[in-house]
């Protein structure tokens, strides 16, 4: 009895559903965790570190880090960050385990993951790219970078005026040949370094992305480390930095300005892996400069896995509180129905769990690729091998066309994924103990940053229709993650009522449509004079069914292979992973039915059909929904929200922390003078003195 | 000049770009206010109040707002609703002009219209629609209540384990035969009241929802005044309220919760306009009772305003951004292209434009059709006409079932125009003094609250499909706003290329999506044995098509009726209503595409002419989005947002701002210590004083 209840008293008891539905789940969550993670040892690993985190000390963050105002979140930030850089000397040299780390605690305190992210992705990340082997080592090992010491570094890319158009930038390096030297300048307010993470307080050193000019010619974008700070965090002259302030979320992040007025730097501080400047000022740039923003996507292949492991936290709180909400007495029950029972509900919340499943297998694809591809990077850039390393530019290619479509399209999913979440807990959805408002803000950026999601989904798209062209009018045939185009079909209905629930015809149907859409692309092209913009609504649509396909193609590839064995032997997941890989297809099918329509891949009638079998396969799921979040075996530390704890005791866990962080003791506002002295105020008339009664009005004229 | 430029430099000069464009508007901006505002007289009302607002030393909302902590605004919000309370005074008894007030002091301050709206729509709504005349002049007039004076009260309806369903509502008001009195209880936990706006602090009243039990019978909720704290604010005994804390967004309302323990409240504070209770334990109930919530569906109505409003305010900055900013060279262009130039931005954004034309439409139609019913409504109760009362009682319904289907669709519009523009202005749209970030959490909360969007739609869409089960089977005729059913078609191509530019068949293709979609629930309903809960799907389709069908159909009535005069007459506004009427049909019937292309409204073949038809409309509609947005009239106080003033001056506002509430001269943070800590920290091995040192270990082993 958690509080005193008088006789016939119906107290809601939301953690028995919880628990009642918890034990009648029918697989093993331990192999549904393997599915998920990738493998055994990665769901061991997952784990083993999340255990770590949660019982650390200053890592913790509970339900008062909602209460946090921007200083507070900077401070236990700064603290955070302190505490991590003890964890990278441990891990080191393995520094995947590391990532892990910064992969996971971003579950429940996504600006951690930033700022350290900025820093060691960014900042280093720029200088493997950008810069020679030397001067890698030299930041990075011997004055302690890659463990966050002796340097605090950021990446001055973004300016005011210049966001996605890097190319466009406008501050300056300019030789100096005399003194060997470069002077980084701002040439005006447009050209002010602007979203710079960190910059505002933290950062010591900065990559400065800048125009190259010598003797008086632009050589266009290259990259300067910069010292901005001394060790005492005293800015150097010349440097002008602000603190942008306020933003949306992630105000852990200490965003800032920077405006460099005639900054002098040594020569040697320019990243000269793919280009140099001879002492006299002969600028040389081998041929391999694509190669330089290769450690730069790791950004758009972490944000896939941020997607997933953010959807994964939302999904658990609102399937949770589903099963523990009763809402309205249907059917003759005695009891008010639990939400989940609503075919309505089963539709806005199955789909995402769906897609959660989907993007672990996004996840740990990219990431598996692109490690490969920096790996053969490195491989080729160190033996100088350039024909291994054209190959590796085809990969890096893929990996760019791959991450464009996934990064966009998972960010936007996971984002309206939050939303819909927080809308279906109702009104407590909006409460700040739900978490779900500080997930939504602080998600919210992944949709804008590094490569805005509109453009990203532009290249993307573009990218499918060139295959398209190069395959239909040259005969190149399509290979890796585009190998589909081949055999996808130009014309005919391909889905009926007979094979609504056949996998292999459910991806030839994307297969199809992105060939069909690609096609009416190429011929809007013609018509246009080659205005790309002009098809931009193809692209859009493009890119999106892309990610769909990819994630669709790639789980029936692992069903078929890692899970063709005996139910038994698997745990029984498959049939469960069957039925989330059908709704994860019907309903994409579903939210792009005007183009499946519009190219008739499926008839009005088939589509008609195609929802009643959605509504078939949710109410099939919808008795695992606890078990198929509880695979995901995120503990409360990770869940922090009142509304979707393991046990579901939602009413009081709910309660206990509104008057944990709202002392119901101190019954009055410091405002309520203001209130009372409203409400106990005289008259208007008395307050004027009466001075515009009849009396007074009189006196007045005569 | 604002800041010293070297020769030779390129600043940006958003200012002109938006200048240049607004010397280019081709019609009367007045006129077009006018047709946002109804009429002359109202535009001309509407900013006189607006000037008003924005000169108020009290009431000024400005760029410090997005610094505000929970503190800070709710401190802020009661000063502000004292200032407002004077207002009243003198407003008194236009309640009309204050309401006007209330709306548009909301465009900058959301949660100030909530704080007031709680006390005067819900509290005294309550009151007026539950309560007798003597009882209303006493709380509103003889207490003054209804001058912010005496009383401040709240809405204790919502539990915290019941929301939507009122009638499971389970606090009880127990006649007390020998006293003479109620005795209100909490039961348990779960009856709660909770989300009360105002029960933290402020309110000194509630209407309390409570079921009524004589003699151990249960009667279902009724309605009670139960004073809650006294003149200084001091809680009375049996009351218990707590803050609820800290909320996605309008953190200026005090939210809280109430509990009850045996609260004794005389007899006579029972609300009893539809059921009274004998002094002896007689319960009558007049069979009028569903009478009793027609004065609480003003939230909802004004809801509809709100959103047109808010709509206003974040596509005015979004364009005014669009205009202002430069990105990327294309088609050899010299400098950089304006964003609203390129296809994919105009897609993105003028839909959104035309939206609001459209929640215009309906704010004033729904607003002016809820006056008209209340007037006759008080009229129908005061007289006890009761033939004249069921046709109230008819219209009533009218708009439940409107306020329902447009209270969702355009709640959930606006917060979706909201997040889009907010991506539209890319990086910065994140920064807090865009504006957007404020704008999202506080607008997300009209999704849930009064009526969840979900399950009003479910209402919405269930009343359409019983209009059209009465009409096919008893043949009786739908009148009103659903009259359209009558002449709707049942089959066949309504749209084909040639059509698809005239407003009249526009109107007709969703009539007839409406009818067949209606016909296919119906089909289902038979199929599955009437279970209204398996066509969820289907009716969250027919209310939104019934709102855009609402707005399109009451627009081209404006269009024929008020502005069929010649172009010079109407000061040109007609071209560019027509315009944004198409721009709203034609995306709508593209959103839809899945259903119209189900229901064969149209051919796949129409489906792809459709598309290139917006893109037509789009660039007709682009030269002009700085008059259509100017025409809002929204000054730079009701704007308050960095990238969308007036003058367009995007940069130097933004940096202005950002300096002034962020001091650059403080260079070093508070926690910067903690930084230099890590920085500066020595090597593992020597904080660990060597003792893990090959010698330390030697020396153990040995």
């Amino acid at each position: 009895m958690t509080s005193t209840v008088l006789p016939g008293s119906k107290e809601p008891n939301p953690s028995r559903m919880i628990w009642s539905e918890r034990l009648r789940t029918d697989f093993d969550l331990n192999k549904m965790h393997e599915f998920l993670e990738g493998s055994f040892q990665e769901s061991l690993e997952t784990l083993r570190i999340m255990q770590q985190l949660e019982r650390d000390p200053i890592l913790k963050t509970n339900q008062e880090y909602y209460e946090y105002d921007k200083l507070d979140h900077r401070e236990q930030t700064a603290l955070k960050i302190a505490r991590m850089a003890q964890y990278i000397e441990t891990d080191a040299p393995d520094f995947q385990t590391f990532q892990s780390r910064l992969n996971l605690i971003a579950i429940v305190d996504p600006q951690l993951g930033t700022r350290i992210g900025v820093h060691l992705g960014l900042f280093l990340g720029a200088i493997h790219g950008n810069g020679t082997d030397s001067q890698y080592k030299y930041w990075a090992y011997e004055r302690g970078a890659i463990y966050l010491k002796d340097i605090y570094g950021c990446f001055a890319m973004t300016e005011l005026a210049h966001g996605s158009n890097v190319a466009g930038l406008e501050t300056t390096a300019t030789y100096n040949k005399e003194k060997r030297t470069f002077v980084i300048n701002t040439p005006h307010i447009g050209a002010t370094k602007w979203w710079i993470g960190g910059a505002a307080h933290s950062a010591t050193h900065t990559v400065c992305f800048a125009r190259l000019i010598v003797d008086g010619k632009d050589y266009g974008v290259k990259t300067f480390v910069v010292p901005l700070r001394d060790s005492h965090h005293d800015l150097h002259n010349g440097i002008s930095i602000g603190d942008i302030g306020q933003k949306m979320g992630r105000d852990g992040i200490d965003n800032g300005w920077i405006q460099f007025t005639d900054v002098e730097i040594p020569k040697e501080y320019m990243l000269t892996k793919y280009a140099t400047v001879d002492d006299d000022g002969t600028v040389l740039e081998p041929p391999l400069a694509q190669l330089a923003y290769g450690a730069l996507l790791g950004g758009r292949v972490t944000m896939v896995t941020d997607s997933f492991r953010t959807s994964e936290r939302f999904i658990t709180i609102a399937l949770r509180y589903a099963v523990a909400r009763r809402q309205f007495k249907t059917g003759g029950r005695k009891v008010e129905n639990q939400l989940i029972n609503y075919p309505l509900h089963q539709r806005r919340l199955l789909p995402n769990l769906a897609w959660t499943y989907a993007m672990s297998i996004a996840s740990h694809q990219i990431q598996a690729d692109y490690k490969q591809v920096l790996k053969s990077l490195d491989e080729g850039v160190n033996t100088e091998d350039f024909k291994s390393l054209s190959t590796v530019i085809d990969s890096l290619k893929g990996i760019f066309a791959d991450s464009a479509s996934l990064k966009s399209t998972c960010t936007w999913k996971c984002l309206s994924l939050i939303d819909e979440c927080r809308q279906s807990c109702g009104g407590h959805g909006y409460s700040a103990y739900s978490g779900f408002a500080k997930g939504y803000v602080d998600h919210a950026v992944q949709c804008t940053w590094e490569g805005d999601n509109n453009i990203l989904a532009q290249n993307s798209g573009r990218i499918t229709i060139q295959k398209v062209i190069k395959f239909i009018k040259n005969g190149k045939e399509p290979t890796g993650n585009y190998s589909f185009l081949l055999d996808a079909s130009k014309e005919g209905e391909l889905l009926t009522s007979d094979n609504l629930l056949n996998l292999d015809d459910l991806v030839k149907a994307f297969d199809s449509l992105i060939l069909r859409l690609s096609l009416n692309g190429i011929a809007k092209l013609k018509e246009n004079g080659h205005d790309w913009d002009a098809i931009a609504s193809e692209k859009l649509s493009l890119s999106k069914l892309y990610a769909v396909r990819y994630m669709l193609s790639k789980w029936c590839f692992k069903l078929k292979n890692d899970h063709a064995s005996s139910s038994s032997q698997d745990g029984s997941i498959s049939k469960h992973l069957v039925k989330l890989a059908l709704l994860f297809a019907l309903s994409n099918i579903e939210a792009f039915g005007n183009r499946f329509l519009e190219f008739k891949v499926l008839s009005p009638d088939s589509y008609k059909e195609l929802e009643k079998v959605i509504e078939q396969v949710l109410s099939d799921i919808r008795p695992q929904v606890i078990g198929l979040t509880d695979a995901f075996k995120l503990s409360d530390f990770f869940i922090n929200s009142v509304l979707g704890s393991y046990n579901g005791d939602v009413y009081n866990d709910y309660i206990n922390t509104v008057n944990s962080l709202n002392d119901p003791s101190v019954t009055k506002a410091p405002y309520s003078s203001a209130l009372e002295y409203m409400l106990n105020r005289g008259s208007l008339d008395a307050r004027d003195k009466h001075e515009r009664s009849d009396s007074v009005l009189k006196k007045l004229s005569s």
